[in-house]
């Protein structure tokens, strides 16, 4: 194990710094998501995004479309903000405290990744001198998604006095909105109705619902409070008087005298409950709030560290010779893990828990970016994430229709529900290569963990729903190729074009693997009556299969690489060299118009498709369009250069694989685009593992099995991280010239390397191979 | 001169028929319209739109974007509905008079348009008995188009007593709104603050203004009174009561005792005046009513009729063997006639001042559908819809930018001011083609008119401008053509496509002649000081006609035909023929991007481009391009079918010319489209117009002068009309196989029919020639 997975910063009390590290310091376990805000709050003028969400929780608000066109979306999901349970007032010897009163002494931020906190460590001083030492702990429990709680700690360092605490429990909450950033929701609103706020046996209880999507929200608030001398209780169970205030909010009040050394520990204990997952959520909320105040708090800080030791131990990455690099990556894994679903009905949302960007939807990024690290770490939450889609068929199906196709499922671009939420259908409905995003994630997985019983049970029905919508979206033109007209690609500078190269690799993919599977699995009952029960025919299937294979992939052979689409090399080049640096991104300085007209790229497109469908073109295109393409690319979205970087891996671009790969990994914890404080970008986190994983650790799977195929960046000294194929724990070191394999757990196996079969037969077994060329 | 342009129809107390008649019946002349509303009201449930307006008079109001984009438009010009002066109550003994009191013993609307008038003539009975018979004419009036009046009077026909008046001046108004209909706003808004409401000298005046374009509006209101026994005055000057309500709007109040057989009549004048057009609204309003008010209202008759006479003179078309279609089309030519601006900073908008579809905006349809009516029919007019691109040329030019161009003028697709109010740019702001359609309308006004004035004070500058445009979102593609990409032609349902026919032929042609005048008028002072102002050099000419030289105008070798852009024929055909009625038009049933993907066309695109430009294709190209595009067109746009019918008559496809002419000219007259209770649609009366002018009579105007190839349709015996080719008044009848060609008035000129020169030597001269094969 190792220990460079704590992270330990100082606030300072800058308004930007403080909304970055309400990011970096979030709590989340998959349902919960609680912003690193201050208990105390903030003054006025600092614009903070304070707010506690859950997964999947929703309100559905007016997106009026400036023209009404037939079937444009004119309603769309906003993730919400819930009660707010942090808030927590301390005063000492009748002082109250805040970061810009007193004197502050020392302030520290802490997540530790090991056992799953964050904590503040501050010594402040009041005005008349008393120091007091704070600890603030919080957690959001893994083992029991409910809960989180805070443990508020004060010692009274040099004086003999007081302490009082007031701590909150607010129902009527807004989201946060910022009219400025297109980003963002522009209206702030007040989406909950509090339908409920009470106290009863010493805890509270509100409950709040929504007006037009009908959820209830519960949450239920607890609090223990004693006094410790030299680590031991010497008085506890000490009362709180509530109070309501204004109907909608209630008030815990305690106030104790410490000696000079006491210190006194309050534990806040919020458990929340929804109407997507419970019967009733009040009910809920209470009994499990009872139940768990019963139990040590020491005991849920356990079991929090032990899921997360067998996460590091299953999923762990070290690097050598870029100790912010080894940071960075540990704490994208730990944002991933904890931003990944541990309820039903909801996904993983472009921002995580950790915040309102883009309003907690879920996009192609989630199957295509951050799916792969789950695939090779968490089998368990990778299939939680590929099941949101099947949950989601039915709306995926009504959205086709929609769309005006007779069959076939279309996945939304943007949605918490399953429902469409994009305003402007150019590069959001448009962008069918999602359905392609969710078929190859179904076929990756599959690949990874052999898993029949779940193509058997969700993937292969999604798989033939996408395949359908393919050949509904697609026809044969005049010279018999399948053609796919009037999609958006990955690229969004180049919107409604023909023949994404993109689009159609994927979709021909797609399509080859509904067939291949309902093919291979024919023997068993279940893919039978799967079969009858979606009324596919062996005619459909060889329809399906022939569009795959008279899919049109564009090929230029003047420039001998694969246009991104049938219009694009008309196209004159923008001049990217010449475009002063302050008018990127383009999507912020252009007419969309504009930016369609020009061979300019916003991210990785058709080298996205390279690399993960090689056998669309032979290695000198793949060459050649990487080098065309590179010129032309903005990396104007966050999802780009870590393509980039994997493409250049495969192609024996080393250099090239570490300038892409660059400091990518590092953008949310040294805040690289000056965004994170609107939330984490999981996207990117998944790009930079895999970037490392697949790039510069050349780790393939396909149908031939598993290759490794590593190389070292000349930055670094080296690397190692373990991963999970096929049911084996597998460990992979890269060093220097050298690559060792053990396998940790599970059967024997066989990879290749640089095209040989290499075999770990049993467990245990670690065997080294020289990487000198 | 013909007599059958007087329209007199039953009223028929129906909702439907009544909103009709609002439009069929309203006046306008060219600065104010008024919706034939009735004076009295109707009752709550009906739909009506009661509204008058102004040329040019806007609020600007917010427009939201679903997502926002850089550079998108939010904000929209609205046609303001400005204070109501036609209500007016009228009581017999007591009892109030309404359509739906009483009994209606006859009720009759008139349209008279040989003296520019409309009227209502009704005999009511009310509930005691006593029978009125009730006059009302209104008139917009030419000569002083700030002028609206009234002429409201009743005769007691069976009885001595009592009838009172009380006719309102109401500022409180608000827009018309129909939250179902997309192609109608919304939202019902009052846009005017009432600033003024005061009763001065026997007259009221209201000025009211709006809030974001800080235009002001002034309505002065005066009446008089009298009363004649046998046709003369008996009594006169009788006085009114005027009083305020609720500071908004007045009421003039009067009562009158008639014996039997007297008839009272009240004469109400309306002034208006707006801040665009003069300094003091208010000012203006009152002094001008004051004149008005010492003038004879039947020398305002008598100018009226002047005005017309000297209209039909020169435009009056009669058409033999169809009277209802000869009265449609003396409809069309009076409503485009009373619809063209008579006020600066104003064009004629899509429904002319008859109603508030499409907000009172203009469109291409203006210079395209109804402008070539005004060319051939009335200069002055022409000129003056001409000139309000040049006046708002400032304003393209800042569109251009904010489309990311560097240089030349991009005509906002739809306008009040100039400023650009698309809210769905791929088939608004796209539509660059609206540029082709205002350079086409200043060269045919050139080619029919030889204004070499025009052209060097505000045409050249608009080519040039435009030309420029073209330059900028071109460029050369690998093979050295001129490629357009990213546009959308005339056909909506296709929609950001590259190298539009349509559109690559009008910015050739527009191209071209941007330089051919040039260097044409180079002699001439004023064209050496505009390309100095300009700064054109003559390399930026040879460069300009280079693009237009090199313009790639598709050609597809196996259809023989010109595609309709680039990957239009590799789309699957649209199911025409298995469409159900109820699904058309497409676009309120069909999501865009679904249309985008099939060859199915709302309206001639390619058509409308061999007929206009036809250099650009040869005969057999043309004829195969019109079998094809027939097939697959909707005509769901009301701009389609004149231009099919056009084709057909220039491709001696006689049939097909008559079958596409169809009823289209009977389109508002008889409601065919059940929606001209909106507003009339000018596009399709000039487009009607084109159909029997360019296209039955074979009248086509080009540098080699002028050539005139008729033919009469099967269904009619003959037509004829008057027409203005370069100062010359014409009259061409076409009958059986005869045709006569008259030169009313002006010098000699020359013509060709079926290849051969004609002449008309002197004024007065007429000569026939056999149209036998």
């Amino acid at each position: 194990m190792h220990s460079n997975r704590i992270i330990i910063r100082d606030e300072q009390f800058d308004k930007d710094i403080l909304r970055l590290n309400e990011t970096l310091f979030c709590n989340a376990n998959g349902y919960i998501g609680v912003r690193g805000t201050l208990e105390e709050g903030v003054p006025a003028p600092f614009n903070t995004m304070r707010g506690m969400y859950l997964g999947g929780v929703y309100e559905i608000i007016p997106m009026k479309q400036a023209e009404s066109l037939c079937n444009l979306i004119e309603k769309k999901q906003t993730m919400l903000n819930v009660a707010d349970t942090q808030t927590i007032y301390m005063s000492v010897e009748g002082e109250e405290f805040g970061l810009d009163k007193g004197t502050l002494l020392s302030d520290k931020r802490i997540l530790n990744m090991e056992e799953g906190f964050t904590k503040r460590e501050i010594t402040w001083k009041n005005s008349r001198g008393n120091t007091v030492d704070i600890s603030i702990k919080r957690m959001a429990h893994y083992s029991c998604p409910n809960l989180f709680t805070i443990e508020y700690s004060v010692e009274a360092v040099d004086f003999d006095g007081s302490i009082t605490f007031d701590s909150r429990h607010i129902a009527d909450v807004k989201n946060y909105s910022n009219p400025d950033d297109p980003r963002l929701a522009a209206e702030s609103e007040a989406y909950l109705t509090v339908d409920r706020c009470e106290i009863k046996d010493g805890s509270s209880l509100t409950v709040s619902s929504t007006q037009v999507s009908k959820l209830s929200i519960a949450s239920a608030v607890g609090h223990r409070l004693c006094i410790e001398q030299d680590g031991r209780i010497i008085e506890e169970d000490i009362p709180f008087a509530l109070e309501k205030k204004e109907g909608t909010s209630v008030s815990a009040k305690a106030a104790v005298r410490l000696d000079k050394g006491d210190r006194v520990v309050l534990t806040k204990y919020t458990v929340f409950a929804d109407s997507l997952r419970v019967d009733d959520p009040a009910d809920t909320a209470s009994s499990l709030l009872k139940e768990l105040m019963t139990k040590e708090l020491s005991g849920l800080y356990a079991a929090q560290k032990d899921i997360l030791t067998k996460f590091w131990a299953d999923a762990g990455m070290e690097i050598e010779g870029d100790d912010e690099l080894e940071l960075a990556m540990s704490f994208n894994m730990y944002q991933l893990f904890s931003s990944s679903p541990r309820a039903d009905r909801m996904s993983m949302a472009a921002k995580g828990l950790s915040g309102e960007g883009y309003e907690g939807h879920y996009f192609w990024d989630t199957e295509m970016y951050a799916l792969p690290f789950f695939i090779l770490t968490d089998t368990r939450q990778a299939k939680k994430i590929l099941s949101f889609r099947y949950e989601t068929l039915k709306e995926a199906k009504e959205n086709a229709l929609l769309l005006g196709h007779r069959k076939g499922a279309l996945y939304p671009w943007r949605t918490i529900t399953g429902v469409e939420c994009s305003g402007y259908f150019p590069s959001g409905t448009a962008a069918y290569h999602i359905n392609g995003a969710i078929s190859n994630a179904i076929v990756s997985y599959y690949l990874a963990t052999g898993d029949e019983e779940y193509i058997l049970r969700e993937g292969e029905e999604i798989l033939i729903e996408t395949a359908r919508l393919w050949l509904d979206a697609g026809n044969y033109d005049r010279s018999g190729k399948f053609v796919i007209n009037e999609v958006t690609g990955p690229d969004e500078y180049t919107c409604m074009i023909d023949n994404n190269f993109y689009t159609n690799a994927c979709a021909a993919h797609g399509m080859r693997w509904a067939v291949k599977l309902m093919r291979e699995l024919a023997g068993r009952v279940e893919m039978a009556e799967l079969k009858e029960r979606l009324g596919v025919t062996d005619a459909e299937l060889s329809e399906i299969e022939e569009a795959s294979l008279k899919m049109y992939l564009p090929y230029d052979e003047e420039l001998g690489i694969s246009p991104q689409d049938d219009s694009f090399l008309q196209k004159p080049v923008w001049d990217l060299e010449n475009t002063p640096k302050e008018e990127f991104p383009l999507l912020l300085h252009y007419h969309p118009l504009h930016l369609y007209r020009y061979q300019v790229c916003k991210q990785a497109d058709t080298v996205l498709a390279h690399f993960l469908f090689p056998e669309t073109a032979d290695k000198e295109t793949m060459e050649k369009s990487f080098r065309y393409y590179e010129k032309i690319t903005t990396h104007d979205s966050s999802l780009s250069t870590c393509v980039f970087s994997m493409q250049a891996s495969r192609l024996g671009l080393f250099d090239e694989a570490e300038k892409y790969f660059g400091d990518s990994a590092k953008l949310d914890l040294y805040n690289l685009h000056k965004n994170t404080g609107d939330g984490v970008h999981t996207a990117n986190m998944g790009g930079a593992y895999m970037a490392i994983v697949y790039g510069f650790a050349g780790i393939r799977i396909n149908e031939d099995g598993i290759s490794i195929d590593p190389f070292v960046p000349h930055n670094l000294k080296g690397y190692s991280f373990s991963f999970i194929y096929r049911g084996r724990h597998i460990r992979l070191c890269v060093r220097d010239d050298l690559m060792t394999v053990q396998l940790i757990d599970g059967d024997g196996f066989e990879f290749t390397h640089r095209g040989a079969k290499c075999t770990l037969a049993e467990k245990g077994e670690k065997r080294e191979w020289t990487l000198k060329q």
